[in-house]
This record gives structure tokens, sequence and C-alpha cells, in this order.
């Protein structure tokens, strides 16, 4: 008879040395665990390792919470960064949209068919637009005008802000909402909002990329989804992808065609992102695929 | 029986009034020759038509110099600024190298093989590295080093574009050749002289493009095959592709795996524009493929 | 001031001969009307040729029904298959489903905010599943359950038959209808039914084909967009694309992964038959993109 | 300072238990070496697992004979079935090829830029054809007729083999070598033996695939790398790609077009086999990318 498991994740990093991976998987194997996947990456030029494992544990030993607190003495010894999750939770994901429908109905089709395996605890507007599409699904919608207004913008950021953490998500998706967060909202939330441009960075930064690569006569057109920092457009790239035009596409035709990729690029970066496979370091990721 | 033909190719353009692709066609058919393949577009901004016809003259009917003379006539009338090709005419391609071989070692190999139907009379190079290469494919090779000095520099460009010239080329093709043609050359060749640049353009212009995606952490590198004009790496854009690139991919992974995108792309690139596909309008490209 | 023009498209074959376009362009610049889109393609093997021009006709001058049936005349003498269409009349599609529904959904989004131009008069599906995402886009769900006996089978199509006819649709899409059409039913809309199937055709025939794919091995998955004809998946193909996938994918992952192929090359494949870009020969199409 | 260290990789599968990767680890790092790389995968329907590890032993410790060795124990006692590489030592690859040389020219100059890391004992070939191009790069040519009837071509492949033994390879390359393996040369060098097909298996299997494909109306070809076993075409496949086509494409564009989807595709699948980073299960691979 098979014994019933508790499915769960490790991702850490830490300075090279021998032993890691033994230090780690004996620590996993002596509470009964199974290793069922497993991924490291050295950056040879910071002599840093960065690993990935899924491992399955008996759900008649160990808590998982005992689990983790064993380890802490593990990842101290070899100086880690590490986060361990739950594979079966799900995460709650905030989503921020302004008024153009695709990624969001994109999204929340895939959640509602089980394909996209979150928790949608609220969607975010600056507009009133897509209230309808949101609430169809049964999902409530908050909209919070954003003005140009330098002090009147703070406040609808801090709103914002609040709205966010009243809804405890573990991840914050702009599925194309046409707003820059200010620095602190960056720094609040680091390295868990992710974003989708609709370029293929470090091209077309900006307002309107679409037009900008129209007027640059590009002969494919592309999507980035990646973690937003301070710096617009600037931030660690999860994924990228492109598709091809014609001379003979106007921008409305870019656009239309764009939708697709900003779609699949947004959907599997977030994904990446949700299975614990992106590692930031400096402004790049390592995507243990 | 069927009658003996020559095939020419007529590409034009000419601002837009009803009657101009009836006028040429009459005066097509009207020397008994069949179009066996057209392109027409309207760029309704500057309302203007660009068209790319191929047809067949019989040969016991009027030369192919006397229908180009006739149709003077016709062009003049529609204020036409156009060109005629004898399609089975080979072209002549001067190919300029530094010292990365990938892409004259693939076009000289289509060459041979008969997939590339070009006249290459001669080779031109920055350094003696490649001489071995083309000689073994019976190609005359010249050496003409480019120092830093300005007036040597120029010195050199004057004795590369005198080679040039008397080579007669149609086409040029800059198949990685590491050296930034100043302006006057590139008038004096204006929307002949073709650049492979091993990025996807406008991302990573200049020196060492795969540094700086490595520097950036995209998730795919790129290519493209463009014109060279007066502005670095800004030219009008003819062809671009890209390819997949995982974190574990060092510079010099990037430019191996970059190699066959450079090559592919400028393969087709080059096609497109020998096949008279290619047509210029401010500095973006109509591709009739 | 710019005259009022009526947007009309030709698509034609003909048996080769001298000044077919001079005669088309001819009709068309006599009735002052400008031709803004050209594309032609000679098919060497049976000698024939392919045509399809956009043109603006002034309102001011011949009706469009007047300006199609003086053309007759020229058609007759050129033996032509042909047809004109209103470039701007919305095509009536028809949509037949079944349970899976990220091509239903897609479709229904795209039409929703104005992408893809068409009127669905009503959705005819063998379950009832997807009524209510049918009804929230206000249009008319028909439930038409198709029994196993064969009798009852056939009966059911003709009902299916009869509601498609009762909307008089210009085009009908199989969008994930898992039923086989009997040869009939495929003869009555003859290069009007668009099917999509979930693969690289015609590698995995018929049911099941990501099992299929597993089963072999295949490092990539894809998806056709093809005509329906009495051989199944056999059809005239349109539209294919691929998606990459891993070792550690599950066919669960495969149906996902897939999801994104099968609505970018359902809707692509669509869109090019709705602007008159497809023609068929034999069991091949052209392509005029 | 920094040790001096050997690569070496492990790559190894077994029954499913708890530890395994404790184990493994435990006897890496208790001979002082790093592991570098580390990939693991488990397959669920068979309860097997797979993996790839990369490592760095110090060289002033145990021999990597000593190490091996050593290794035997603990491979054992998991019922592995495994294998360990010097990941520096050259590996060398015996290519066979008949007529068309384009992946034979692109192994050789990826080869002799260093961009592929092996050695080429020799080329084999039933033509004539290819001996001057192998020749120019200084390697020897063996020239085996095979002949159509049934017992000169068992000799002849009996030639072929003693002469491929002769050369020792790890490798055997069928760089578009046209004739079928009988199945004792395909057991003999079972999983050693990597072929390109010019089709996107298992569409078009065997002869003439882009007659085939032409015939059929596919809108994109493709190429497939496979190990080569008794049943043709139909080996485990390691990589594949495809590339667009269009309808005015003739079966030699399409031939043309297929040279460089078949080089890459056999350069990244033979790539991923010299890196042991495809295992083989039942009629499918692992590819540890």
């Amino acid at each position: 008879m098979k014994t019933k498991t508790k499915k769960l994740r490790l991702v850490a990093s830490c300075p090279d040395h021998v032993g890691i991976l033994a230090k780690v998987a004996n620590y996993i194997a002596g509470r009964g665990a199974n290793i069922t996947e497993a991924n490291q990456y050295e950056d040879k030029r910071t002599q840093t390792f960065f690993m990935r494992y899924g491992f399955e544990l008996p759900v008649d030993g160990v808590s998982a919470e005992a689990f983790e607190a064993g380890f802490r003495e593990v990842a101290d010894e070899l100086k880690m960064d590490w986060r361990m999750a739950d594979v079966e939770r799900r995460q709650r994901v905030v989503l921020l949209v302004s008024k153009f429908d695709h990624c969001l109905a994109y999204l929340l089709h895939r959640w509602k068919v089980g394909d996209l395996k979150i928790d949608i605890p609220c969607v975010i507007s600056n507009h009133e637009t897509l209230r309808e599409l949101v609430e169809w699904y049964g999902i409530p919608y908050h909209h919070v005008t954003v003005p140009k207004e330098p002090e009147a913008k703070q406040a609808a950021f801090q709103k914002t802000a609040d709205l966010i953490e009243a809804n405890a998500p573990d991840t914050i998706v702009l599925a194309r909402y046409m707003q820059i967060f200010p620095s602190w909202l960056c720094q609040k939330f680091r390295h868990r909002v992710i974003n989708i441009h609709h370029s293929f960075l470090p091209s077309f930064i900006g307002a309107k990329p679409y037009h900008q690569a129209d007027q640059r006569g590009v002969k494919l057109i592309g999507a980035t989804c990646h973690y937003v920092t301070e710096d617009l457009d600037a931030g660690p790239i999860i994924e990228q992808d492109v598709v091809r035009i014609q001379h003979s596409d106007t921008i409305e035709d870019m656009m239309r065609l764009g939708k697709d990729v900003e779609n699949t690029v947004l959907s599997r970066g977030l994904r990446h992102h949700l299975e614990d496979r992106v590692l930031v370091y400096g402004n790049k990721t390592i995507l243990f695929t």
C-alpha cells in the first residue's frame, strides 16, 4: 500500500562548497521523504548555487512545520537563502487591470476551467470597464481611480496597496495595468509583482510599444513577462516570446496579434512563478523548467 | 508547343490613382507577355502604391531592351519609381568579412551546391584569417587592413570601395564584417549593402550584442538582416528571427546558438533582396513574400 | 475631397493564357475602381492561375451588383471560377462545439471586443455544458444530442443541418465539436466547414491525438485548421502551428499547452478564410497572406 | 587557491524509493567532489527515477577510476542502470553520409571552429561524391558501395560495421545516409546511432518526405533527430523542429529550407547526446536540458 504523502518544494541559493546536496538530501531522506524532482545550477561568476527540490513527506511522520523548522539548522550552516512551499496550497493572486481585457479574460478562463490552480480574492482596476466580466466569474471587483495630480495619485496608490494587503496575496499580477507603480509599492511587494509588457524588452520600453515597433519597422513583435522593480520595464525577465508580422499589418493588427503572445507569455511566466521555478539573482532570473 | 520566353520582373512604386494596374497589365499583355506573379500593396498613410510583377516575354517578340524602353512612357505617366530585372541573370555579390566565418562558410556552401544562384567575384576582409576557406572555393580573396588612425582608416575604406567597384557588384553583403562603414560609403551603395547584426534590433545596437543580452537577462536572442545606412544598426530591416536561450547558457553558448539564427536570417534576407521582394520606403521595408 | 467608395474583393482561378490580368484590370479601371491589393499565383503543374484582388468602387458610379453582373462576361471569356465579396459585409458564422470550451471562449471573446468582425447567429452543441457561457454573450444556444445508434444519429445530424441552414451561415466552425460529420453533410457545406484538429496533421489522425503524441514521444505538439471533407482529418489544410513540450509534460499538460496553439491556429485560419485569402485546389490550399 | 578538479558526469535510472539522492550525494561528497549540476525526473507510471549529475572531483584525491569502482556498490544497492562519463574526454564520432552534403558540411565546420568538441576518426559513405570536402578537413574518407542484391548488400553492411568498429566510435551519426541499417547493425550499436530524418515524425516516414509533404499540403515542414532502431524512422526521438512554407514553395524550395532545420535539429540532438542529456526509456527519451 502506498503511504499518503505531503508534497513540498524547497527553493534555495547559497555559496559554493562541497556537500551541499548531500546535506540537503540527507536531511530530507532522514525524515523519510522522497525527492521526486531536482534542479541545480551553479553561477560560476559569483560561485553561488541555486537549487529547487520537490519531495514527498509521509503524512504519518514529522509535520511539514516540524520539517521546515528542523531544516533551518541545515540552511543556516549552509548560509542559505531559502523558502519551502506546500505544492498543493493554492496561491492567492490579486489581478490589476485597466481597460484592455484580453489578459484578464485569459487568466479568468484558465482559472475557471481549472488549468490555473490559484485563488483570486479580487481584481483591482483604475477603471469601471471590466466589472461585468469579473463579476460574472463571481470575483469581487474594486475600482480605484488613479488621478494625475501627484498627491491624489499617491493616495490612490496607497488605497490600492491597502486593498492588496487586505486580500493577503502571495502574488500580484499586472494584467495590462497601465499605471506605473511608485518605488515604495515596488519595494513593498518585491519579486511578487509580475507585469506583462507588450514588447520584446529591452526594445520599446514605456508607452505605446506597438507604435514604436511600427515606427522602427521590425519584422517580429513580442511580449515580456517580468518582475516589477523601480526601473520602468527593466526588472528581471521571466519569459518572452515573439510573433511574425507583415508590412501590411497596421498598428491595430499588431495589437490584435500581440494579444495571443501577451497571453501565453504572461500565463507561462505566472505558472513558472507559481511553481517556484523562477529564482531571481541580480537583475536576471534562473528558470528551472 | 510552348513558346520560349524570357522571365522578367518589374518592381515599382507610384502615387495612388485609378487604373495603375490596368495600364501596366495592358502594356505587358500588349507585348504578348504573361504575368505569372503579382503583388501589390498600398501604404494608406502616404497614398503610395508598391508593386512587384513577374512575367514571361516570348523570345520571338520584342526584346527585353525594347520592352523596357517602351515601358518608360507608361512609368513616366504614372510618376513611377521603378526597375526591371532579368530573373535569370545571376547577380554579382561581393562579400565582406572579418574573422568569424560562419556566415561566410554558410553562403559559400549554399552557393557551391547551387542553392544560391549568384556570382561571387571576390571576398574582401580586414584580416588574413579566412583566406584558405575562400580560396578552396576558387574565389579571389582581398585583404585590406583597416587601421584605427582616422586618416589611414579613410584610405583603407577608399581602397575597399575601389575594390568593390572594380568587381561591379549588384549587392554587397557584410557577412560579419566588424567595421563601421563611413557615411560616404553607405551613400555610394545605397540600399545595396546588406548587413547581418547579431541581435534582435533595436535591442543591443553596436558592439558585443551577446554580452549585452547576457547582461539584460533576455530569454531569447536574435539576429537582424538590414540595409546599411549612415545610422549604425538603424537601417531598414529586411528579416529577423530569434532563438530561445537558458539561464545556463554562457556568452559562448549564445555565440554558438546565434550562428544558426544569423545564417538563416542573413540567407533569407539576401534571397528576398536578390528576388526583388524587398522595397524600401522611409526607414522600413515592404516584403513581397 | 476623397470620393466615397465600396470595398470589394475578387477571388478567382482560370486556365493560363496571356492577358488575364489586363482584362480584369481593364474591367475594374473602366468602372473607376482602384485596385488596392493584388495577389496572383500560377500552379505550373496544372497551368492554372489563382488571383485575389481588392478594389474600391466609387459609390456614385455603377452599383456593386451591376459591377458584378458586368464582370460575368469577362469571367466567362476567361473560363474563370470566381466569386466577388463585399469586404465590409459581416459574414454569418455558426459555431459547433462539444464540451471543451477554450476555442469557443476564445472566439466569443475576440468577437465581443471587435477583433473578429462576424455575426454569430447561434452556437450548436451536442451537450448542454456550454450554454451558460454562450448565453452570457447573448447568443442563442441549441442543444442537439447525437446518439450512437445509426438511425438516431442520422436524425440528429439532419436536425443539426436544418438548424445550420435556418441560420443561413456563410461559414461553419467546428470549434472542438467531437462528432464526425457524415459525408452528405460535408458535401452540403463544401469548403465552408472549418475544423480545428489538435495535432500536427497528418500525424495523429482521429481520436485522442495528445495520447498518441505522448505514446510516440514527440518533442513538439501541434494543431491544424482545415476544411472538413469526407475523409477524416484529411481535408485541405489552412493553417498549422506547434509548441514545444518536455518529457515531464503529462497528457494533461499537453492538453493545456495545446489550447493556446489550437486557439491561435483556428483564429488565424478562420481569419484567412473570412478575408478570402484561402483558395482550395485539389486537396491543398493557396494562402494569399 | 582553487583546487584542480576533474569533471565527471553520472547518468542513471533506478526504481523509486526513499533516499536515492542522499545515497548518491553522500558518496560524491564523501570523496570531496562538488555537485555542480543536478537533474532528476520520476516517471510516475513505471515508478522509475532518472537522474543526471555533474560534479568536480579534486585531482589530489581518489582517481576517477577508483571513484567509479567504489560507486558500483551504491549503484548495485539501488539497482541502478548507470554510466559515468569524463566530461572533458572528446567522444569519437563516426559520420555516415550519402550524397547530400549539408549536414556533413555543417558538422565539419562546427567541429573545425571548435563548437563541436569531438574527434572524427573517419567519414564513411556509399558514394565517392563527398571525398574532396571531407579530405579538405584532413579526415579519412571510406567509400563502401552498397549494392541492391541482398547478399552483396549484407557484405557491404558487414564491411561498414567492420570499418565502424575499427574506428572505435562512441557514437555514429547518419548525416543523411540514405541506406536502411539491417537489424543486426541497429542492435550492435544500440542507442549509439543517431539519424536525422527530414520530416516531422511520425509524419512522412520513409523515402522522399518532402514529396509526401507537398502531396499533403502541410503548412510547416520539419526534421527529426532520433536513435536508430529496427523499426524504420520509429526510434526514440531526441529533437525536432519545423519551418513554415508557402503554397508557392516547390519541392526544391522545401529541400533548401529543410536543410537549415535538419542541420540545427541534428546538431542540437547530437549535442544533447554527447553531453549525456538524453536518457532512453521505452521508445521515448528524457531530455535533461
